[in-house]
């Protein structure tokens, strides 16, 4: 019989070369694929919301495949958890109609990243945040998230080779905040291009400590020139943490 | 000149053969005594608020020693933080009396112990919590906590091998709750025996699953017999959160 599943996927990705199946690195969807295909007897191969980098978390990750079985889906995700090695995890395993699929029936991700905002760095937890000793300006990059709203050509904060057909896409929320040393930033959209959520931080961070201005933010952005953004911040703090389905 | 110190250490002990310093084995204590030593350039050794057991992480250690120095207690803290590799960090260092003893000035300590407490493991920060997958009633676990105040004869909750003096202390306070998935157990006593927190931890989560009732965690305690009390539970979820002083 002939079922559809889709995956909840939480993963430390400190690791592995990222979630695309690459040849002789560990990744994601190798590790999955894998075992999945040892628990089914068969060749399964996972379709992923989207790569995630090398080094990048997960705590909202999806992927969905078909496969030949009887198997429910609660079975499945215990063998798998059984079977996988932490750090990766199956939060959830679900049936889904045959024409779901988890990247393109997606409608938006939200990404989250962690800066350790103290001067010292962090010894706990180090591998998930990115450590920025001096103080910022959190009103200030909060008020640039809120530029980043609606639809923009987001091509300033796009890493080079990485082929698409547009570069438009459409923020729906964006926030930065505070929790004690931590300072994080949030965004969601229907999707992100190579890097953008760690060029958009690493600008947000330059604007954080008052080496740019909420309108030379702006003008970054409208400029569609990478050179003026910001460095890429660590792969380390990032956590795709949920995609949106409708 | 000589100056008297007391440092304020965070650390993830997962590599960790504990705190103590032992023979061609890394140890906390170790690193920050040979890193101090080429700082200060004559040979230091530092007295910390206690040990702590390989894997068992902490927040709050404290640690004091003297030393012939002009340096402040501000340029120490930096060039401790830029020579020592994460995951070990100095979050304070300051000049003490002449009298301060990291143990023996030690008025209480505060440990906190992390249960994540559901079906699956926890991928992201597996590394700092003890996966109990059968849900735990915190309640009676708190319930039992409060058992535990005031002075009593621990024994029951000590591992052997460690000789001491005497095995009563006084548990200043002591709570289990819930946050979302993970289960806290926070205990303030004078003093901790050997293995004490993860005994009762082990102990606490027998009870969080009806094993046993509260009447016999009470006899268990009053026993004074190690055999009746639970499992010693993993070092990983052990935090050492603070050293109260005067």
């Amino acid at each position: 019989m002939k079922k559809f599943f889709k995956l909840l996927i939480e993963y430390d990705g400190t690791n592995f070369s990222g979630w695309q199946r690459q040849k002789d690195k560990p990744t994601i969807q190798e590790e999955i694929e894998t075992v999945l295909s040892m628990i089914l007897n068969q060749k399964i191969r996972i379709e992923g919301s989207g790569r995630t980098d090398a080094g990048v978390h997960a705590t909202g990750q999806t992927a969905s495949f078909e496969a030949l079985t009887t198997m429910t889906s609660q079975r499945l995700k215990k063998s798998l958890n059984s079977l996988l090695k932490v750090p990766i995890v199956i939060r959830e395993c679900v049936e889904t109609e045959s024409d779901f699929h988890a990247r393109f029936s997606a409608v938006s991700k939200i990404y989250t990243y962690y800066i350790w905002n103290c001067s010292e760095p962090r010894a706990i937890g180090a591998a998930f945040s990115w450590h920025v000793p001096r103080p910022l300006d959190v009103s200030v990059m909060d008020a640039c998230c809120n530029i980043l709203l609606g639809t923009h050509d987001f091509k300033a904060f796009e890493n080079a080779g990485s082929p698409r057909k547009s570069t438009v896409r459409t923020m729906y929320s964006g926030k930065a905040f505070q929790e004690k040393e931590m300072v994080v930033v949030e965004l969601q959209a229907d999707g992100f291009l190579r890097n953008m959520v760690r060029n958009i931080v690493g600008t947000l961070v330059d604007a954080g400590h008052g080496k740019i201005s909420e309108k030379r933010f702006l003008e970054i952005l409208e400029s569609r020139d990478r050179s003026l953004a910001g460095v890429t911040a660590p792969a380390r703090g990032l956590i795709l943490s949920r995609v949106n389905y409708p």
